[in-house]
């Protein structure tokens, strides 16, 4: 089990850490971007009902947390489905786990203590191992939280239909143009044509 | 003169930066946060005309950035004065600069091309020095993009006392809450205290 401080400097902080969260089924990989709430030293995740995720959790009892500040990644995991060449394959304890290569880092939990509800799953998660690929020094950039923030509008965009949700993206959007780098202007260039 | 590689390597990407500019008058030192813009190789400042920053760097013509996801930092420096502990002082060239000793990295700049219109002055920013103390692995946390963007909101509020950035301050405080760890709640509370 990880201590406080080996959370931390897996870059999982108190709080939600927004991470892209990669499962298996069988041979088939799948990232969502998903929250990892770290409450002290332990971590928790929510899962919606019927998403990929969910229920590969439900079967696999594992994942992976990826952290990374690409914004293409957020949109491409929110709305569709990454390449099969994005993903590597790691072992451990006679588990396999997938992974993002291109993350700064991950962490692979096993999921334990899962409570279902009417609509949702959450489950404490056990980390099994880790990998450290690099640390990306860089500023704070609000055009990489105006994709984070345009992503989960989305989502409840496509669930709600609710239109309040396009002005509040299109507001980000605008954060994103005036705030953002090439990455961020293109990943948010997707998120609408992904609309 | 930096060049691009550099400018990655130090935390300033394309797009705006989120930093805290730091800038001398004689012996006297002072921290506001600031957006450095980076288009290509190229970066810039653009200050608001009468604040102590616009005022330091009209007289002497020089800046540091420092890179740091503090958010007590984003939110002291946006009201108050930061302690004259938190300021380390360095030398080169046969110039000074104050510098923030927990920043993860700075970058200290001459400026000039300097451009000054009614309300604003625009600095091209050309790097002398820089340091990295040390590179924090972090997962995105929206609790510390809505502190930032309380800050913005806060600043916005004072200049023009119109109300609906309380009500933009009061929803990026619910995602602190909901999202922020520790400090990041703590920040936006001294916030609250600020207004």
């Amino acid at each position: 089990m990880l201590n406080k401080i080996d959370l931390d400097d897996l870059g999982i902080y108190e709080g939600i850490s927004e991470t892209i969260v990669t499962t298996t089924h069988g041979w088939t990989a799948n990232a969502a971007p998903m929250g990892i709430i770290r409450k002290k030293d332990k971590l928790f995740l929510r899962l919606f009902k019927d998403s990929t995720t969910y229920n590969n959790v439900l079967s696999e009892k594992r994942v992976v947390a990826n952290i990374t500040w690409d914004p293409i990644i957020f949109v491409d995991s929110t709305f569709g489905d990454l390449d099969d060449s994005d993903f590597e394959t790691v072992h451990c304890n006679g588990m396999s786990f997938a992974a993002l290569k291109e993350a700064q880092c991950w962490v692979a939990f096993e999921c334990t203590n899962t409570k279902l509800t009417s609509e949702a799953l959450i489950a404490e998660l056990v980390p099994v191992m880790s990998r450290v690929n690099g640390c990306i020094l860089r500023a704070p950039n609000r055009g990489l939280f105006g994709v984070i923030e345009a992503c989960i509008h989305a989502t409840r965009y496509k669930l709600t239909g609710d239109e309040k949700y396009l002005r509040l993206i299109k507001a980000y959007g605008d954060i994103v143009e005036k705030c953002g780098g090439d990455e961020e202007k293109e990943a948010m260039e997707l998120l609408y044509n992904y609309l």
